[in-house]
């Protein structure tokens, strides 16, 4: 089965899925097997990370901020802003797909982990994020 | 279904395989399902990019090229050349495997989405992608 | 299928997993299809490496660990000790699952390539790394 999720975003940063594949996953009524994201963007991408403490996700994006800047003369491709070229590189950083394991219609998340889309540009954007259940 | 993609490279850089995997795809016949990519080597690796504007493309590579520079007196693994080490670590910060979504017979891929193969090594190789189908 | 593989780790470093995985895979009996693997924690992480030469592991590590150091000043999320956030970061760069393709019962591993369980936190602990088998 294949599902679409729509997030709209409105600025760099990340957000938190987990609910919106959760449903997905129990409207497919799959028992066991696997689900997969998929990430339809080259400045957008997906990660799974700890869900409870908003200083861990904080300093994740400040760290990444400061390894990938703007304004690097290195940069090219500048055509489309100064956060555009940022956003490839960090897409490429983490990831565009992830495959989480189902059990008993539920997904195998560790006790502390979230499904995070992961927006690296500025303004308002909707994104899809492509769920498949395979069993 | 299973089947290899040969890719012969002749230097460092992103190939453009999303062709060679469609046709893949097609052969298979499955109308819904998941296509899984995976690379046989330590020095190369998969990405999900960009495919439309060459200049991002050459960023991404110079901007890696910086990051995990050749000769860095940390290396200790020296032995298979200069580009070896840097290019297991590219490896290691992209990805060996990527899973895309199948729908209607087609990869739902986005408008400027394109898979590569990126290669992390000089010379001449000949490397094998394995495209697995499943619905 | 699904199976958990229990990893006990002692400090920081790349653990070689493949003989598990290898066992659950022929314990599974799934001839042709796809193995997926799972870490159900966001301190640790999983990987595709040279299983051959200990000095290119011990390069990567030791680069990882000098890109993200710990006692950045950047930091804000520190109350679970300098290794925490460090362990976040080095999660995000590289992957929570990865996706092996399975043929004549045997996962197609490249000639060097070993799956490791990365851990990036010093003490004692138990990770799980969930297996599914698809065919």
């Amino acid at each position: 089965m294949i599902k679409r999720i729509n997030v709209s975003v409105s600025s760099q940063g990340l957000y938190d899925i987990t609910a919106q594949v959760k449903q997905v996953v129990e409207t497919s009524e799959i028992t066991q097997g696997l689900c997969t994201l998929y990430i339809q963007h080259t400045s957008a991408s997906l990660l799974i990370q700890e869900n409870y403490d908003p200083s861990a996700k904080y300093d994740l994006e400040q760290w990444l901020n400061r390894l990938v800047p703007e304004n690097d003369p290195l940069y090219t491709h500048t055509i489309e802003g100064p956060d555009d070229m940022p956003a490839h590189i960090k897409s490429a950083l983490t990831t565009s797909s992830l495959s989480i394991p189902v059990e008993n219609g539920q997904m195998l998340l560790g006790t502390w982990q979230g499904i995070f889309l992961w927006e690296h540009r500025y303004g308002h954007q909707n994104r899809t994020v492509i769920v498949s259940t395979l069993s």
